[in-house]
Parts: structure tokens; sequence; C-alpha cells
């Protein structure tokens, strides 16, 4: 076959270094490290970005598939792996990679015992600066949430509804990946905040549990936020996080929400 | 300018006819008629379509953006004139039309009166097949519900969470413009349904009332659909109706759904 | 633990029996079997629901998440597997089930040969109705669609994008197990009807390959569904289905479709 | 009535501030003004936040819906007015506010003039920090997007999508009213960056004209981005911008992107 050009490598003359270009929206399946040492298979959503100086045109987008055939098993260490592979590949000094992925937990009933999987929307992410890498730790937790105010205020009853935890961590890169902070975790943090965990199976024993449960831990979103946020900061391992609690509202048609972001080195 | 190629008109060689064929995702701002006698103006997701008859090879999309410039006032009885209008304009025997749109109703809250503006999903679509037309209008109606269950099993509390009627009716065709069913109707027929409507704007002597009032008036998935259509049926300017409530269960991340389809001729 | 009142079981006064009672938006990890005889471990949102008939007030919606654990293994012959469970369980004559999951095929590139996963959003549901069964199998297929009228009428370029072939499929109950249609031959299928297949990994020589290949074979929406229907008329397993095709026009902002739904016995 | 227990206001013992606590997902009728002078009509997702000090149990969520009432015309220059308005209702010195809404612009196709409405996801957003104010616009511009590495390496053909220009300008406070950037001026910008602007309705001469113009114009999602970032860093009444580009890539399932973001005091 005739030798076909390279349009991606010629020279651009506008000056213009781009601060990510990538794909993104690509699905692949991949295995993540469960805390038990099991390997769970699940599918993810992929994003995978280099920096582009500004005498080059273009990226050669094709690559970032490539790496990505390379790496199926995805744990907080192989992170900084992926972003080394992609830096190398793609002959970029900032790289970055992010995997989004339901991720399952056998729950039990807190009365029958009886038991299912619950699923967490997850994250872990990374970027590369050099030598320096920083990787970020996610789940999407939902919660039950009984609201403090409607509880007091009312004779009887209070609005509850589903809430959701937006947990993110930075964990120390010094960090020893034994030690990392774990998804599991997270999610216990979560459901700590809340009025009461969220089941996928409940029988009639469970759901009277459950009510009455969170009817006496009614929490606001700020409170929900505020509960993980003196979690998180307890924990060394811990470098930064950002959570963020937002409630579905069973008496409005929108949502409330309360976020906090913070940096141990700040 | 040179005679550009009719590719579409030409012959199709494989005796095909399409069911549907046209536009989807167009959005357009159209003004929608309130019970009140004003014009709200809005914007829709629009969908078009006609049937094509196996002889021919493609249909002129363009002519659908055409029609849709001419009909910015989108009632129940608009529905009609823009099928005939798509029927002429694409010569086609078969057409339908869907207009999705955000519709706002103002509320006051129970106690204190406050007002606000709340949103609901609607839908004003159509159906032409020759000289028969059927035209269905929806709307999807945030309600609050309180599980029976879980009240009547604990000492106290109760879950409830934020539920949502979908209301899809097919008036008579005979039914006089000025008595056909207005969302309105839809949105007092679905809050009568769950137990307490949902309001965009509540004070802590409304957030009383509303916790209370819900917490009295529990209902299942299942009394949801089964109280709204009582209410239909009861109508005799209802020839078909569907009806799907869900819960975003506050204890459960997945939702409970029941629905019903009734035809008055069936 | 004192005995808890099965206010589901109660009688409900309103004569009205429901299509549908059940859930929806849960998320479970399954496998699918695979033409070549694996099976692939992925993650499915499922809806399932039974009919309720018209004296009982409510239907017992965790038993939907017992059967669910006791079936991971999802194909074309476990569904009539499950909606019996489902029958059985919650004791009623009717019952529907749905998983919806992405499903991988590696693919090659097709001068390169690089290789990598691709993604298709797949369905396979069933629905029950006292003794008798019917199942529908399903793939959103990605494919290149080539514009035929922007090619005729240029003297250069035409305008392509990206399409999505949506096939479903219901088999003749009486094919054997071995012999149902599979997603793999409704990939091929829906990837024969576009301009050329979509593919996850590209290099330049496939690139320019791609390129040509969908320039030299234009096809309109409409021509997507008529291929794709040729080919399904013609497979005698095949009792029932429908084809939809849907362009996202990079001319446009909105997106084109077409669709044909066929009966063998109509 | 009875005097109802203000809980928000107590005291809260965690000693941890939050960033913002507030209200999201609200639908709410607008006006938006057009460079013309004219008042456009449209729906908006709004979100609202204020900070909440360490001491303060929760926030008095109803308020934020009651400002939003009293602001049914948005602009660049109300954006601040809000802003205001929240910091003295909800008594917060950090405030911030999010409209997000479809915008129309009335587009002639290019040979035939025929003309019709496009529309353009945009957003005008706003954070005040004690006296401090800063402000946000942005649109999500479409664009056609021909591969200039497809088109050199093939015979003939060249493989081209829909492709978004996602643009946020923060312009300097001191800019007068009147000369803020406005929303048809991002879209200029935008169009131009791509191979071919994206039209609501074209004819068979026009669709000739917008096969070859874009033909004529290859651009990667690099230049894409550039193209708009050189126009941006021209004009001096923009402090800060973010631009990124998608390409729904035709030849693949997944997209392509490409972002910078630039700040002149930087």
């Amino acid at each position: 076959m005739r030798r076909l050009s390279d349009v991606q490598a010629r020279h651009d003359p506008r000056g213009i270094e781009l601060d990510q270009v990538g794909i993104c929206d690509l699905r692949q399946p991949i295995s993540v490290l469960e805390l038990s040492g099991e390997w769970q298979p699940t599918v993810a959503k992929v994003s995978m970005s280099v920096n582009l100086p500004s005498k080059f045109k273009g990226t050669h987008m094709s690559r970032f598939v490539e790496v990505l055939g390379r790496h199926r098993e995805v744990t907080a260490w192989s992170i900084p792996e992926i972003l080394r592979d992609v830096q190398a590949t793609l002959k970029a000094t900032v790289a970055t990679v992010e995997f989004h992925f339901p991720y399952f937990i056998s729950r039990q009933a807190p009365v029958s015992g009886a038991s299912a999987m619950m699923d967490y929307q997850c994250v872990l992410c990374g970027v590369a600066e050099g030598d320096e890498i920083t990787t970020v730790i996610g789940a999407d937790v939902p919660v039950t949430s009984v609201c403090p105010c409607s509880k007091e205020i009312s004779e009887r009853g209070a609005h509850n509804q589903r809430g959701v935890m937006c947990m993110r961590v930075r964990p120390f890169p010094s960090v020893h990946p034994a030690d990392v902070v774990w998804i599991e975790e997270l999610v216990t943090i979560a459901e700590g905040s809340g009025s009461c965990p969220v089941y996928p199976l409940l029988k009639r024993p469970d759901e009277r549990y459950v009510t009455m449960y969170a009817y006496d831990h009614p929490v606001f979103v700020e409170d929900m936020v505020r509960e993980a946020a003196v979690q998180l900061k307890a924990d060394e391992r811990v470098q930064w996080f950002r959570v963020r609690a937002t409630n579905a509202e069973s008496i409005h048609h929108h949502s409330a929400f309360a976020s906090v972001e913070w940096d141990r080195d700040a």
C-alpha cells in the first residue's frame, strides 16, 4: 500500500497549546478489584486525553484505544500504570483517564437477612503531569433521608426521599496500594451519613425496621455532607475530597443539594 | 443553477412500504393554549413522520420543517390541522406529529398561599390515517406518595417519595374543541390520586400541612393508577387512556410502577 | 416479632384490573451467552411486572428481586424460565421481563486487522400470558451512513454521519434454543444495511478504506430499514420484527428516522 | 397558628462550613434578551446556592424559589442583580446561580434563503463572593466537521459528522452592559470554527452548497477549538474562556474531543 500522509503530525501555526485532546463516551468491559480480593467484571464508560503542544496539528486518537486494550484490570493503583502508558504511547507530558462504571455489593436486609446485589455508580480516574500523578476514587451512594424540619413541625409523619451522596476522594500518592481508599469504604461512610441505607431487597420486617430507623435519624442535606466530611477529614490517607448530597425532595419537583470540597494541604 | 436530481423520488425495487419516515429531536418554540384562554410560550421537542409507499425511494425531509414553521400555536385542535398540512405537503396518506414540552401552572401553597410556577412535562400528539385522525393529550405529574404498608406495620413514620403519574388521554374525535380534555384537568386528576400534590414553594406552615396530609392519605403505586383510572372512565369525553405511575422508592435504588390502558370501545 | 399485616393482599373495591405492576430501573450483573458459546459478563437494567386482578390491593414487589437473584444467566431460552418463575412466585397469569445491557464483540479493522472491543446496546425481553410466551431479542447497532442525495447533487464530498439501527426480532416460539436469532446475527444484518460498519479501532489504512467504502455505498435512512427488512423477512425463524434507523444528520441539529414493523402471520 | 420551630437556624457543632447549599433541577419560564433588543421567552433549568457558615445547621431553601420568582428577565447584567438578591434574602456572603436554556435564532439557508428556527443550548451563570461578581455566558453550538486526514488519505469522500462547540466566556466585570458578549456572537465564532454551520432547513441547492463548503474546509476537533480560541483571545472584552469541541465520529461509536481554558490575567 502507498504511504499515507500523517496529517496530524504537521505544524500548526496558531500558537495555541490545548489542555486536552482525546476520546470520550467509549464503552469497555473491565474488571475492578473488590476489597474482598475478588475481581468484579463490569462495563465502563471511558474518557482519555493528553495535552497537545502548540506546534502539532493533531493527536493520534486511535492510540488511546490501543492503550485501553492493554489494561482490562482497573484499580486505584493501575490508574498510574495506564497514565504512564498513555504518556509514552502518545508522547505527551500530560495525560488523563476516567473510568465510570456500575459496581455491585451484596447487601443483606437488616432483619430478615435476605440478600441481593446493590449497584453503586463509581469512578476511578487520574491525571499525570510529567512525573506527578494524582488519582481520584468516587462512588455515588443512594440513601434514605428524612427531613428533620418536617418531622419536628408535624404531629405525625415526616417527608423523606431518596438522596444521593457523591463521594470523591484523592488519597495521598504515597499511600501503599494495599492501603488505598476502597469503594466499599466510601459506601459505608456515605450510608452512615443519611437517615438509613437503601437496600435492594426488603421483606416486611425489614421495611418496618428501615421506616422507623430512618424516622429516628432525620438529616438535612447539609447534615449528610457534614457527617461524611467529618469521617473523611479523620482519615489520614485522604489528601482531598469533595462530597455532594442531592435529595430528590418528595414534596417538590426540584432537588436540594449541599457540597463541600476540602484539601488537607490548604 | 443547474437542475439537481430528485434522488428521493426514484423507484425502489425492494417492495417494502415503511410505516414511518420523518424527523425527530427537533426543537421549536411554540405557544400552548391554557385553560384560562391565555397563550403560554414554551419550547417543544418535535417528531413528525409519514408513511412511505413501497415504490418511492425516499421522503423529502425538509418539508417537515417547512410545515412546522407554519404552525407555532399548538392545541388539541390544531394537531389535526398540522396533520392535514403534513399529508398535503408530503403527499402522504398517513402522518404523525408529537410535541413534547414543559408546561407551567402557577400554584399556591396550601396554607401560606405563597405562589410560584410549577412545571409539568406534557405531550400533544396525533395520527392521521386518511381522513381519520386521533389525538392524544398527556401530562407527567409529580406527586408525593406515602407507602400504606410501611405506615401500617411501623410504630412511627412511613417511607414516602416523589412519584410521577404519566397520564395519556385520547378524547373522542367528535368532542367540540372547547370541550377537549385540558392539561390542567389531567394535573388535577393525577394530583388527586397521590398522597399529596407536589408544590414549587412551601413555607413552614405549608410543610407541616403537606407532611400530615400525605401521611393521612397513604397510597400504593397501584392505588395511584386506579384512582386516576376511576376518574377518567367516568369522563365521557375520554375514548381511551393509559396511566402509568412510577415511584422513586426512598428505601430502594430501583423504582416501583403500575400501569393500565383502557379503551371505551373495547 | 409480632405478625405484620399483609396490606397488599387486602381487597380492592374499585374493580380495576391493572395491566402491569412491577419494578423498573433495577441494575443487576448478568451473564449473556455469546454465539461462540462463551458467557459474557455484563450489567443489565431490568424491568419486571405482573398483571394485578381487580380484587387485590397490591403486589409483593420484593418477590421480583428474589426471582431475579435466582437467574444470573440470561439467554433467549432462559427468558421463558424467568417468566415461569415470576408467574409462580407472584401467583400471576401475566408476567413481563426486560433486560437492557451493553454487549461487546471483538472487531477487527478491515485493513490493518487491529482489533478492539465494540459495544452494542442490547435487549432480551419476554411476555408470558398463561401458557403462551413470546420473546424479543434486540440490538442497537451504530453504522456510518452517507447521504445518496448529497453525493449525487454535489461535485465533491457527501454528508455522512453516525446512524443507529434499532433491531427488534421475535422468533417463532417453536424455534429450537440452539437455533434462536443471536445478537451477533442482528449486528451483521444491521451493519450490512448502512454505508459501512463502525469500528472501535482504525489505523490510517483502515480510515482510508472505510471512507471510500462508505462513499461508494450511500444509503438513505429509508434504505437502511429496507435492507434490514429484506434480510429478516427471508429468515424463517423470524415471526415478527421491528427495525428503526435514526441518523444524527451532520448537516442538521435534528435527526432523520425510518421504521417498519412486520408480522409473518399478518 | 402555633409558632413552628426554625430547625435550620439551630447551631451545628461539627465546625464544617459548606461551599454550596441550594436547589437544583428547578424549571422556570424566563425571558432572555436577544442581540436584536427583543425578549425571547424560553424555559430554564435553574440551580442556585449559597455558602453555609459552620455555625448554622441549615439553609432556608424556599427563599431561593422566592428570589427566582422576582427575576423573570435574564441577561448578562441581570445575573449580578439576582446574586445580590440571593445574598440579601439568604443572608449569605457567597451566592451562585445558573440558568440553562434552549435559545433560538432564525437562520436562512445559504442558497435558497429558506428560513427556520435553530436551537442552541445556552447558559447564563454567576458567582458572588462578597462584593466581587463574575459572570459566565455560554452556548453549545452544533457544527459540521469534515476530517482532514480522511479527506487527504482517501481518493474520494471524507468522513464527517455533527460536532458540538461548548463555548464558555467570562467578560471583564467592567464591561458596560451594552457591550457584553452575546450568545449570537458565540454562535458566530463557533460556527466559523467548524467545517460548515448546521442549518434547520436546507433545500436541495443548499444541501449541495453545504456538502461542498464543508468538504472544502476540513477541520480536526483540535482545529475547531484553536480557531475559536484565536477569536476569543483577540476580543478585549473577554477575561477568561473555555472551549470544548466534541465530534460524534461517524466512523466510531465513541467521540473525539479537545478543550482549552484561558485566562487573560494568567
